[in-house]
């Protein structure tokens, strides 16, 4: 089997989050590196052939160029289904609540913790941010949501880890070790437990995560 | 084959998504109105019971509930996959391209549409408002790497029209129709001919919008 090409940066979340599905499947890859900034290689004519949103990562998977992480992750659950971890469910319905919680995970968690990360860790580097209240409250709301979802089942699709627990640990890991938000989770009990065991899976801790 | 429950209200995009996606798979469904407004239904226990997060719509499929809209289109064209048209590819690189263009307009279309439709038709309504201009000038960025795409292929994912396409009917339809933003579309020659194309389906005519 040829190895699958990863063209990214282990300082990108998406990146991180891409190799961490790689991990739970069992699939060798190669690490492409792409130096990221604001003229970055990201922005070069190079890549931009490979994704012209200048975003990292990209695979690539024999003739297949694929972005964007969520669909990428979604593709690899789905082309090696039989091999490593299942992160799909196993009937129609089960795949339906995975596809429910990557969904709640792409348009209401990330866009609230990914303005927290860049307010209270990414802007202060250069001078700026501040402290987004107005993000908290809201994610201190969707939390309470997953905190009643979890007392109900072991994991957000049911009680199997899948894609969708999967999504939340690169913007989580950031939010609890980057922001010192951990108040965000460890005051939720079932989130809390959530949270322990899937940010000890092995397909995690192998990801050499930048901080 | 028991009829398919939308719980939603024709005035929220997401549930005129789902109608569309249900119209093109060829399937029968009931609308059971929730009357929305700051507490409206969808934020009292009989529907939160459905959806904790208070947003429509949610479907009821036998014994499946689910919310989500891009979730609940992508489970209606997996269930019924050889009912309708075919919303998905035909093989694992199709499908991942469809997720991949699904993607783009989750995290890159959306955000930018709908904060444009918010400022210059919703917020008006009630006295306040203005011009998104940060976000015009980033959909019009995003829409210029669409045009390059469709100089290339027919639509989105490849030559055949799928849930991706699908997904930018509502708000596109809004931009275009609600806020006079005609020219994001009709200035770019692929994406114009794409957009008369997929706005001229039956299925999307058949969704009564409310404009």
């Amino acid at each position: 089997m040829a190895v699958i090409k990863v063209h990214g940066n282990r300082d990108s979340l998406a990146t991180v989050l891409v190799l961490c599905c790689l991990n739970e499947k069992e699939l060798q890859y190669e690490l492409v590196q792409v130096d990221l900034g604001p003229v970055g290689a990201q922005n070069k004519p190079q890549y931009l052939a490979l994704n012209p949103f200048g975003q990292v990562p990209t695979i690539q998977d024999g003739d297949l160029t694929l972005f964007e992480s969520r669909a990428i992750i979604k593709y690899l659950a789905n082309k090696y289904k039989g091999q490593g971890t299942d992160l799909l469910g196993n009937n129609l319905s089960e795949q339906a609540l995975v596809e429910q919680w990557c969904e709640v995970e792409g348009q209401s968690f990330y866009p609230l913790a990914s303005s927290i990360v860049y307010e209270t860790f990414v802007m202060p580097m250069s001078g700026g941010g501040g402290i987004d209240v107005a993000a908290e409250e809201k994610l201190n709301k969707v939390l309470d949501i997953y905190e009643e979802r979890l007392s109900k089942s072991k994991y957000l699709a049911g009680d199997f880890f899948s894609l969708a627990d999967l999504q939340h640990l690169p913007w989580t890991h950031y939010l609890m070790d980057a922001c010192r938000k951990d108040r965000l989770i460890t005051s939720r009990k079932h989130v809390n437990s959530w949270w322990k065991d899937i940010s000890s899976r092995r397909a995690w801790k192998m990801v050499e995560i930048p901080l």
